[in-house]
């Protein structure tokens, strides 16, 4: 498989860091959030005047086999339309990425449509969506394979182009029901509080998307490892992501996690690489039965709860002003000693 | 006592609102809180189309006499202090106006100092300082009045310049004590409950603060109305606040609320015209013991919680984003009919 080469960031800036950000003219502590997000940022890029720097959001779109036993609210062809609507600029990812400054790219990881030659898709489709994980792999170890490799391509291309912080999202309709999978196999949290409505189930289509998965976990005779958990229950799109992030953290980026299902893949990229959440700042908990559950396994405080349940990297992005802001505090704020205010703590 | 003319905007318009944003290619409901602040700014608008413009943020500064008790961390001086800071651009909340292109306004609502003449202050100094309320009423009934009346006026001259939201914060060593009686008074919960570490108070400085307004409480000796409550509590700055929210309120300005004394001032306001919160969008829920309680109370869920105890308008400035994404939501997502989306709901 794959290799990546991540590094814990430097401890030893860690402390200067604190005594800037205490020395602002605030009381001590009084920025929250924005002084947790600062330190991080200050600690994964090793310097005291961190910089965000041409901003992205790759969403890795692609269909999921499963969706033929009837998981999900939302037909299959979904994923191709929504794809087309990034490329035209309606989506809700699209007016946050304007607003916010972000270059979008579009990733045809897996989209069972053959996709029109248009600007601003990457074409990277491994394979016309996944095979059905209720009787078999959804997809074989050159496929996952490739899924990482390209995932990392689009990190260095985004590298490459100057950027020092990504936003990662998915488009792919049947991508709750794998996420849940991940969850359950690899936390060991019951598959029951990994599975949640997706993009709009009813109690019983909720019940019947239960009954679907778990059979599944039944009929699975794999080794139980990271790696093959990922494959067989994966998506095309979710395995390139945690190949992208896992690149990302490798090239020291930020990196900006949306809602359930990059966190299932930032749960996946920990469980091979641990060190990659030192790059992670999460940006939103959604309304997603498990997502909440998750990042408490995780151990991570996400920076938003706005109720989102859309993916395409919308939580993420909208968090990422509140990471704006705790970098300008490091940069802009005036210290208690060169304002000449009594310092009160 | 100044009277305001406040009506409730016109519901004829929200189902035509609701329509539309069910519309945006999204499952329904699916941009959550975004969703509910496009309704609430759509309807104040009177509008499918919604915009934010120039947005400012008003800080009134003041100090209090019941600073004298030792009430807080902070010596009083802070507030001349931090006031100048904001004038010379490197407080917290300049870096956020900065981010977020808010225009910045610093009112002397009262400050204890001679402050110099820069621009950028709005002089409406009433008094160096309320009195002491552990032993006199803070203000006169004059003094309230001017206080009013000059938050009207500021929010007119923000109105004349093209502003249609607004946000309030303060300046005011002192003023989370101020906060705690009025809320106390106001809503019946429990002093106890109402009062916290304001800039950062260990737990002997709280019980103290807290013996301190006990008192003060118990020498009260006025009618209990809320007028009076907020003249024999009040802050020079809180006060002239409440002013500007209903002043903001009258000329359909949406209206945003910053933290703990800024969501008191709204208390307040609602006290006297309930209408007001109809207006209002509440930026932020910070550490501040008793913040929380007063929003349920009020029955309002901030946008954020990032543990911010700043003021300044920091919270609420940090949640304008959302605002704006709400707003874009409408004015730049394609239908589903129009994208050419299978509807799936």
């Amino acid at each position: 498989m794959k290799t990546f080469h991540i590094q814990r960031p430097d401890n030893e800036i860690r402390q200067p860091l604190i005594s800037r950000i205490n020395n602002l003219t605030k009381p001590k502590g009084s920025l929250g959030r924005l002084e947790e997000i600062a330190l991080q940022v200050g600690w994964i890029q090793q310097t005291l005047s961190p910089s965000l720097r041409h901003p992205q959001n790759i969403i890795f779109a692609a269909d999921h086999g499963i969706t033929e036993e009837g998981v999900s609210l939302s037909p299959k062809e979904v994923t191709w339309q929504q794809t087309i609507n990034f490329l035209h600029g309606g989506a809700g990812v699209n007016f946050l990425c304007r607003q916010h400054g972000f270059k979008l790219k579009i990733v045809d990881a897996g989209v069972d449509y053959d996709l029109p030659d248009e600007a601003g898709i990457y074409k990277m489709k491994v394979r016309k969506g996944t095979r059905n994980f209720l009787h078999e792999a959804a997809m074989t170890e050159e496929e996952m394979e490739t899924c990482l490799e390209n995932g990392a391509i689009i990190t260095n291309i985004c590298r490459e182009e100057g950027s020092n912080v990504l936003s990662f999202g998915e488009m792919g309709i049947g991508n709750t029901s794998a996420s849940s999978l991940w969850m359950t196999c690899l936390t060991g949290i019951p598959l029951e509080q990994c599975v949640g409505a997706g993009s709009g189930l009813d109690a019983t289509g909720v019940r019947r998307k239960y009954e679907v998965l778990k059979q599944a976990l039944e009929n699975y005779r794999g080794d139980g490892s990271t790696p093959d958990i990922l494959r067989h229950f994966g998506g095309l799109e979710m395995v390139m992501a945690v190949g992208a992030m896992l690149q990302a953290a490798e090239r020291h980026i930020l990196i900006l996690v949306d809602g359930f299902i990059m966190t299932a893949c930032m749960l996946a990229a920990s469980r091979l690489y641990p060190e990659v959440l030192d790059y992670a700042i999460f940006g939103h908990c959604g309304d997603e039965a498990g997502h909440r559950l998750l990042l408490d396994y995780l151990g991570v405080k996400p920076l938003l709860q706005l109720g989102l349940r859309l993916g395409e990297g919308t939580g993420a992005i909208c968090a990422y002003p509140l990471v704006d802001s705790a970098v300008r505090m490091l940069n802009e704020m005036d210290t208690f000693h060169h304002a000449a205010i009594t310092k009160y703590f």
